[in-house]
């Protein structure tokens, strides 16, 4: 596909051009299993622990800090998973009470939410939610009422992957902190775009293809002093925290991206894609009635502009521009060709119809401000054309995928 | 490494050249979400279905039987965590009664181990262990006893990555079946190096780099009829059964792999292995005074031997090899440059000292029978050297990495 038409860079971002050159010859040479001891093993051993670093560098954290997972799915079910085993021991209920009481955000990823769900159906936690406006306001008095000492675990993301709204989170971790609680933040989304400042955070998970290095690599972030029980259970890898032959080509690729990122470079290459959302932006603004963008007046990621559209059914907007090669997301989940609206803008007090009217555009590496003007024309086409037709959205709550 | 000189195929298998020329171009074209709903990400989810398309030819099973995991220590993970809920289903106790056993062998690996420990020591399982003896057998008539009505689940690997021997997992299947158990076999070793028949079998796991494709992907094989409760609960991929974007390139290596054992030229390639093997054991024998091949008489895999030096210390043994450019396994793990014995040998009945004293070595694509002779000139020339030091081996009880 053409990556200068590709707006979509939330969902996954392409792989870094130093990644693709390098990949073929990296493969070739390092294929050795990390944990044999025999040289080719050893250097595999090295490869692995300067990633580490070159990741707890970004991070500002100790390298034995983090924890290479197959991404940032199974880094956060690795926390709640800790966290309810954690909850049920004996020498930490004597010390911190009896906890059953999750509080997360209203739009965090299904990672998170199914984790919650899972341990609020069955495991009998208590489960609070804390709205998020439609402006994109968190009612901060009210989550530190939420926050008291039944609370085990206060999980935020750091940023949405849905309109880029970035969370305070050392101010959330701190409210979780005074009261004994856990606080983990999902920062999938926020790596790379804002500065994180994990100070007062416990857990923080990550996943390696939103930085434009490979799917299937990801970590977590579990501070010194925190609980970890390995989900994936077995070998010693990771220091006994994640089991399983490390996936050597991936946690590179992920140091690749971890280089790139602390690069002048990608600090060139980002203040170029701010400009380009923030020009969009503005342009979509001047050019087309009815439309507003979500959150503009909130702090959010660089890169991401999710906007409404009156009139339109998003889905039928999706269709006309990925006929003309353009990729964006209705921030949405699809099945089967009918659209469940997305959890995420529910969860902020938009009604079905109207979270169907939603369209999230991502920008990232390789998208060229020259190509912006064509791609703001063919949207406004795509609008009116899909204005003009005046059925109304159909509304399948089919199982979703969000990405 | 020269891949020739490299004899631990068990540990972790070399990247087939078709994989390794292929890489880069596959990464340049396809890095979309296979969750979007744009023709790209259309494209990513077709190559999803048709790698499930081959690995399910590959081992006779319904496409929808397989789910792709980042590998084995995944996979075994989900079977036990699944079946620990299924035991406290209330709908299940009714219909299957109580079932807090769990049966497997004595040497399985540490990934099927440390999950049956942890449901005997954390959640009130009862763990059988079936010995194995020395000369592979099993009593077969004591396991079919041990299978109760109060049995969950029977775990037993296919084949051993220590000493290569094989169980009839047909055959055990059936006596978990007979008793209302599951049955699940860790089958990693034997994917591609022996016919595995899946018949009577509820779970199976892979690992794709033990066949020559990329690590960091798996896969677990889960039974139209058998419960699976999501380990990484999210998103609805692989039908809601794991969570997380796809490893698309994983996936893609894992049908090349696929693909390519079950073609005439593995067949050639591998029947090539196993004479290399054989001939191996032969001119050892013949040449070496104080050598035991393991489990010679027994069912084992083809490419593998597992063998013990009178009167050596192993380690010694593999750092000479080292020195020379051969990569072999101890069958054992290393720990600050000291051993631990391996717990498959003491699972068979081996004491400490004899387990220090084996030698694992592996055969695989690259291996060439011109270099046998040279490598058990090599052999004899580092037990030499090695017997000459008197010094007994050093036994520490370090935690051990398998692989």
């Amino acid at each position: 596909m053409n990556v200068a038409r590709y707006f979509d860079h939330n969902a996954t971002a392409p792989v870094l051009l130093s990644i693709q050159d390098e990949v073929a010859e990296f493969i070739k040479n390092e294929w050795a299993n990390p944990s044999a001891t025999y040289l080719k093993g050893r250097e595999e051993k090295i490869i692995l622990q300067d990633s580490r670093k070159a990741l707890a560098d970004w991070l500002k954290i100790d390298p034995l800090e983090w924890i290479f997972t197959s991404g940032a799915s199974e880094s956060n079910a690795l926390v709640f998973y800790t966290l309810d085993h954690q909850s049920q021991d004996s020498e930490f209920i004597r010390s911190h009470g009896l906890r059953k009481k999750i509080i997360t955000s209203s739009i965090e990823h299904p990672s998170v939410i199914e984790n919650a769900k899972f341990l609020s159906q069955k495991k009998g936690y208590q489960w609070v939610q804390i709205p998020i406006s439609k402006e994109g306001n968190i009612d901060y008095e009210y989550l530190e009422n939420q926050i008291d000492n039944s609370t085990l675990l206060v999980s935020f993301m750091a940023a949405s992957n849905e309109t880029g709204l970035v969370f305070d989170i050392q101010k959330i971790a701190k409210m979780a902190k005074n009261q004994g609680a856990y606080f983990h933040t999902d920062a999938t989304q926020a790596l790379g775009k804002i500065d994180l400042n994990l100070e007062d955070v416990d857990y923080a998970s990550f996943s390696a293809h939103k930085v434009n290095a490979f799917k299937g690599i990801g970590g977590l972030v579990v501070k010194n002093k925190c609980p970890l029980l390995p989900l994936i259970k077995g070998g010693g890898q990771e220091r006994f925290r994640r089991a399983g032959t490390e996936n050597i080509m991936g946690v590179w690729s992920f140091k690749k991206a971890a280089e790139f990122y602390q690069s002048g470079q990608k600090t060139l290459e980002f203040q170029n894609i701010k400009k380009m959302r923030d020009d969009f932006e503005l342009k979509i603004l001047e050019s087309l009635g009815g439309v507003q963008v979500t959150h503009q007046s909130s702090l959010r990621l660089p890169n991401t502009t999710h906007l409404f559209f009156d009139d339109i059914q998003t889905q039928s907007l999706l269709i006309n521009l990925d006929l003309k090669g353009y990729a964006v997301s209705v921030g949405s989940a699809c099945s089967s060709g009918a659209l469940r609206p997305s959890q995420t803008l529910l969860g902020m007090g938009y009604s079905a119809r109207q979270a169907l009217q939603g369209l999230r555009v991502s920008f990232g590496l390789g998208n060229k401000s020259s190509e912006i003007d064509q791609f703001i024309l063919e949207i406004k086409n795509s609008v009116a054309k899909t204005r003009s037709i005046s059925k109304p959205p159909s509304v399948l709550f089919a199982e979703e995928v969000k990405v």
